[in-house]
């Protein structure tokens, strides 16, 4: 994914999350500390955000990274999503724990994301999980 | 304030903010929308900073700037904290709305700052307030 994709992944997720009422951050990206890409703010509360912009059928992160993004989670006491945007088919959240453990990398397959993505709004707390 | 000088105080506010525990987000502030220029994200809770660099004796926000600050802290319903750092004298932080309005912009000076800074660890809810 080139730098601009991402980017322009970012800026979309932060007026979707802005467009639903919330606070937003996008991070400098500082190569010498991890932070995610986006932090939304709602009701004094943070969510955190890793975005993906990928075409493929399973989406992977290096052990480091997900370390990092496991550790700022931690230290936040805060959820952080991977927003993995689909050509053509929109947004999916995942929570990072869903993502399953390989020898080189944390990975979770498309269909599974599409399966398991979470509702913005309950993931804002606009909305209770509905069954 | 130069760029850089901005910059380089927003990463050391990280840094300080990172060793009291906290996970932190320094903003790209990209040009389209404002967002303060770190945040810090502890217990779940936010906590926003606008950093000021500056060496005069009173602080200055634009009319505009306050508005958008205002406007991002409702949005979070989060607290906004100037971090004003002054030369050799270190970090005074102080809620926005302990500037006052003037005609044309807000403002404080800098003796009321240091007289009504709040403790760094107080704002992050690690320690109550003293008396």
């Amino acid at each position: 994914v080139g730098y601009r994709k991402g980017a322009n992944a970012e800026r979309e997720l932060m007026r979707l999350l802005w467009s639903k009422g919330a606070a937003v951050v996008r991070s400098a990206g500082s190569g010498n500390s991890y932070s995610p890409d986006v932090v939304a703010i709602i009701n004094g509360r943070a969510v955190a955000f890793e975005c993906k912009a990928w075409s493929k059928d399973v989406l992977f992160v290096r052990h480091e990274q997900y370390e990092k993004m496991v550790e700022w989670s931690e230290r936040a006491n805060t959820p952080v999503f991977i927003a993995w945007k689909y050509p053509r088919e929109g947004w999916f959240f995942i929570p990072l724990a869903y993502l399953e453990p390989k020898e080189k990398h944390y990975g979770i397959r498309l269909d599974d994301v599409k399966r398991l993505s979470t509702n913005l709004d309950v993931i804002l707390g606009k909305q209770g999980v509905l069954f």
